[in-house]
């Protein structure tokens, strides 16, 4: 039997990991009951929770050589949590399921737990427990619940014709910054920072039920991919205009630097988990929602009247 | 790039796979909202919610060689089931992550799918939910909720000294399972079918929180391994007396033919997922509990007197 690596978690072991975890993590403000037990124990004061699970896994949705493991924490609780306000509830808790090799460095889970613990508070909640296994392939599996607070869920399929289509949260940013690492490049930073930490609008969610949404989502795989989400769960044509949609100066430099045309970002990049609503017609969007189209009678996504098909992430495309 | 094999994951796509995932996995009654969504909606009545994520990964926890894809759905809906019912809750949902090779066999994943519908209809559940991905390591994650319908959370940290310690469902059956599958053989059944598929006693979590237990947890790890949590947790010390553990004639038949003591896999074999409970020593039990100690002042774990440190599984050791 060989003797594990210093500083790994595999001369941590199970319960040495977990407890390191566990404490670097701190206190579960918003559970019952925290890490711990066989389960945590949350408020679920609406009467019913929202819940959904989002798995990453080494060398497909992060790089050790791209991201620190304080941005993938960042990352994999974004990710997450964006599920849950897509549905308009508020974010209540995150449970965390880690697969690890056993030379993993007890550094980098320590960074981990700190990136999870970051994004969780700004989103205003915090990890309530978890789960550590071995395996070869290094995969972050995140479960978040939330609250709905006594509104509908906003699902995809509640769009009608005549609504508006708006977006609040950013476009694009994340799949310049991928372009530019994979090119071999480490900045600018603004795009490289945005594939490594996403800034879903957390709190919007939650604002879209109350001012209305008929339908909602969080981009993840493509503003277009995800319009077709919601265009087939409701039955309906969504209608994208771009000139609605301004590039910002940055991206239009580094589009140019890099030969690329920075509306593909905005149109087909995944992973900035901005929020794609429909409203009813009337209802005035504050900001930072910018209206970006409209729902009308049909199926499929037009972009400038044009059908579009494709454009978007598929993973075992 | 080359063409993904026919009859595997690869062929179907992402959302190709998702539908046929969730086709497989029929309706989920118990959902206010099931799959779909960005997340899905349950009912938690009880206004709190019990929530338990757990990983299980191929080579680690089961082999592909060893059991079938429907076994596997069985053993991971069990285990993560076992976590709530373990908190004294009833199971309302469970939301699965896959993580997955291209070349994963199409039928493999309906196989799976078979597994996680029946073994969850077993515990009065089902899917509502998930995330599939692509990676090298095939890992599955459910995470599992309930609802503790108006009574408190039984933890690991409420045994007081004079209570009865008590179990309830199998010990030892999944570890002789394991070991007759490890020594080449494919039978008995009845042992390997316990590894293959473990059978909680899922209505015996919320009974005994109607009973009044006062610490319990589910016996993943062993049944010292997880007696050690308890009193750790609650800061006593628990008696183990071996004489009233009968062992079960398969057990001892196939021990002998193997050459080991059954009574080892009865005290440190896991994943039976039997629970393990404290009660008040004026409870009085009904079937299928079974009186195996006594908790005292103190600390660790006594069996027939003797102190044991260890026994018990460590994924990192």
């Amino acid at each position: 039997m060989t003797q594990p690596a210093k500083g790994t978690v595999g001369e941590l072991g199970e319960f040495g990991l977990i407890d390191r975890f566990v404490g670097r993590l701190g206190p579960a403000p918003g559970a019952l009951l925290g890490p711990g037990d066989d389960a945590a124990v949350l408020a679920a004061p609406d009467g019913r929770v929202v819940v959904s699970t989002d798995g990453l896994v080494e060398g497909r949705h992060f790089r050790r050589d791209w991201s620190s493991a304080e941005d993938v924490g960042h990352k994999a609780a974004a990710q997450a949590i964006a599920d849950i306000v897509a549905m308009g509830a508020v974010p209540t808790g995150v449970v965390v399921a880690l697969a690890l090799p056993a030379d993993t460095p007890t550094d980098w889970i320590d960074g981990l737990a700190d990136g999870l613990r970051t994004e969780c508070a700004t989103a205003g909640t915090s990890v309530v427990g978890g789960d550590v296994i071995r395996s070869d392939a290094l995969t972050i599996t995140l479960t978040a619940t939330g609250d709905l607070q006594g509104a509908a869920p906003v699902t995809r399929g509640g769009a009608r014709p005549g609504d508006a289509v708006a977006v609040a949260g950013r476009l694009g940013w994340a799949a310049a910054g991928l372009l530019v690492l994979s090119r071999g490049f480490r900045s600018p930073l603004a795009v490289v920072s945005a594939h490594r930490r996403p800034e879903p609008p957390y709190a919007q969610g939650p604002i879209a039920a109350k001012l209305g949404a008929t339908a909602m989502c969080d981009i993840s795989d493509g503003l277009i991919q995800d319009a077709r989400h919601v265009a087939a769960a409701s039955g309906v044509r969504v209608n994208l205009a771009t000139d609605r949609l301004s590039i910002p100066d940055k991206l239009r430099d580094v589009a140019s630097a890099l030969g690329v045309d920075p509306l593909q970002w905005l149109l087909e990049g995944g992973e900035d988990h901005a929020l794609l609503a429909t409203y009813p017609a009337e209802v005035s969007l504050p900001e930072p929602w910018l209206p970006i189209g409209s729902v009308a009678p049909g199926s499929g996504v037009y972009v400038d009247g044009e059908s579009r098909q494709a454009g978007g992430y598929d993973h075992f495309g």
